[in-house]
């Protein structure tokens, strides 16, 4: 399996819009989650800090359930993206999305000291939503699943 | 409403399962997530840090995830404990849970810099199973719900 994301899609999203603790590339503290394609499919990785525990040793259910989320934004922006007639290497700017709905479903202890890899397969349910079905393996074993609806978020987000 | 949760569940996990990134009083760098009655319903109230942000002045939603996802384990402990013949306030050790599913609807965004409360209800679907649905607030709005299913740890946790 892929080791590293070359091209993700969160290194374009607009800079005032690239704070996210997630994947934003502007918070310092957060986690950079960086989402790109794998074939067909998108994939995130990433190795959970030593602090992001459940008890010792297994890795923290919020922390999986953060990874998913964001994996879940950047895959739809991923897929519009591409239906734009874009990739993320050609360094246009990215289309932004905000998760509407979430759900983690924990299959397995997930050992810490691990990268984790969340693999995406996308599905556009309306022009401006999608539905992001995840799984994210750990040793290659699926140790949680997830769904992720992601809609594109508006200009008004917040105001 | 409450403003402060004095008896929390969490004071009373086992000390070698108080680890957890979300509600261990034990890591350092968690957010340390306090759960407690609240007439009949659970109460966590968590004011998140500044980092945590979706977009600047707006919540991450992994943020409210992982709040979601400790109330309803913390709600699940309080529940058994109750059934149990305790509260927190007796000292007793507390029961431990695991999540086994977290759904997490984003209703609207979310504001920085104010405490949020998440309510639960807690449902016994199984002697060692509770459902909890939740409900989180921001300046007596709701701005998420969420349903976390609980299972009681198993001695064999990871093992």
């Amino acid at each position: 399996m892929t080791n590293e994301i070359t091209y993700a899609i969160q290194d374009y999203y607009p800079a005032d819009l690239a704070h996210c603790y997630g994947c934003g590339k502007n918070n310092e503290q957060g986690l950079k989650l960086r989402t790109g394609w794998s074939q067909e499919q998108t994939l995130t990785i990433y190795t959970p800090r030593p602090e992001h525990t459940a008890i010792p040793g297994f890795v923290y259910g919020g922390l999986l359930a953060s990874l998913i989320d964001c994996h879940g934004t950047g895959s739809a922006s991923l897929a519009l993206h591409r239906k734009n007639g874009h990739e993320p290497e050609d360094g246009a700017e990215s289309p932004r999305f905000v998760t509407a709905s979430l759900e983690v479903k924990y299959i397995k202890p997930t050992p810490q000291n691990t990268p984790l890899k969340a693999f995406g397969t996308v599905n556009e349910v309306h022009p401006k939503k999608f539905n992001v079905n995840v799984e994210v393996y750990a040793n290659e074993e699926v140790v949680a699943t997830g769904l992720v609806v992601a809609a594109k978020m508006p200009d008004s987000f917040g105001g």
